[in-house]
């Protein structure tokens, strides 16, 4: 038997998941401007309702006029609440009309809030494409000057600081996508002479017009101004001879 | 006393390592187009003089008419004679005029022929700007439709599959930026049991006409099939409960 829609059955035909990279307009790919010219709804995770998305001032510029929807992604930690929220978010993507964009800083395959729907838009056999966006470390390396990893080295990227010590010796740098508490972490873990073998890269709101951006030895950093949740360090040991 | 440049002693006025991403055309950002036909001149890594450039495939519909450059990075061992071919590139930028842009597949932070000029360019204090690119890991999960890593998961990223038996069991993904050798590797270190516990996708020059995608468990994988240099394989745990 073919499926055949009827009235309140319409399904989406397609979901794009949309990286907008980390702030700057001009980081968007051109093919994330030709998606989101072309679907016929934006859909834009949010924290709060009504609240202002940084991925949505992204690209508002780009896509003025085109339907947007919001959908709420509450910051809190209980699993099986935040399930609801995912279903939800989800039940209203399956049934837009036509083909649709979810928008997300960076991009969407690096901790993006869109792979909690990606799952379930697999799971019911919606077509999902992805367009990628520039992921923040590496931006925010390009912003600081440096290059992330070279030659053999290796590079970890880790969502927040616990368990820093395990990898502090085994990778040529480590990136900490939230750096609440990180400074906090490296000098409890590490000894005065220790710290020297290492430096410091810290963006916050990088791109963005109240950017804080320092690079130094460990002792050199205010952690303290980094807090916002849009914020990552990028450390790099400088002790071995070829560095 | 003031710097005067004389006959001959022209500087380069600023150089943009520009990322050109991983083959679509339409991953460029606006940034790079921007910045690509603004510049005075473009340099091309080559690994061999004459041959034809993967980077400059991606841009030259973008750029036509622009004056370009090869510089030679020969695909050799011995650091010391590799100094010499990196010096002489460094040579012709810094005596080319205006402002130039160094073009490389990805992104100019993760493992790019661009980050031996960068330290050169650092060291006499030419000014550097970096475009970032979509760096490969992200465009090939894209590709095999997959986050590379959610939540609180942990990503490392090596350069190829040596001491891998190191990092297996500490990370939820692990990209592998060159697959030669891999099947073996993986095959070598893990029992037929613990085969089970990972799903692997591989990418050999994704993006391109020839691309091979492929994904699956590590027994259904044809790793003879993906040697190119252009290949990354990203290795995923399964046997956790929440994936």
């Amino acid at each position: 038997m073919e499926y055949s829609p009827g009235f309140g059955d319409v399904m989406v035909e397609k979901v794009y998941g949309v990286g907008v990279g980390p702030g700057d307009k001009e980081l968007l790919t051109l093919k994330a401007v030709k998606v989101l010219k072309k679907v016929d709804k934006i859909f834009i995770p949010v924290s709060k309702e009504g609240r202002s998305s940084l991925a949505y001032d992204i690209v508002k510029d780009i896509v003025e006029g085109k339907p947007v929807e919001e959908l709420l992604f509450p910051m809190i930690k209980n699993q099986e609440c935040l399930k609801i929220y995912h279903e939800r978010a989800f039940e209203n993507i399956k049934s837009a009309q036509g083909e649709v964009a979810v928008i997300t800083i960076g991009d969407p395959t690096l901790y993006s809030t869109f792979s909690y729907l990606w799952r379930l838009l697999k799971r019911d056999n919606i077509p999902v494409e992805i367009v990628n966006g520039i992921p923040s470390p590496f931006a925010c390396a390009g912003r600081l000057n440096i290059p992330l990893v070279e030659g053999r080295e290796k590079l970890v990227i880790l969502p927040r600081g616990e368990d820093l010590e395990r990898y502090l010796g085994l990778f040529d740098t480590i990136v900490v996508m939230k750096t609440k508490r990180l400074g906090e972490i490296l000098k409890r873990i590490l000894g005065k002479e220790e710290r020297d073998k290492y430096l410091v890269g810290v963006v916050s709101k990088g791109f963005w017009e109240d950017e804080n951006i320092q690079w130094g030895k460990i002792e050199e950093i205010d952690f303290e101004d980094i807090n916002h949740y849009l914020s990552l360090a990028i450390i790099k040991r400088v002790d071995r001879e070829d560095i």
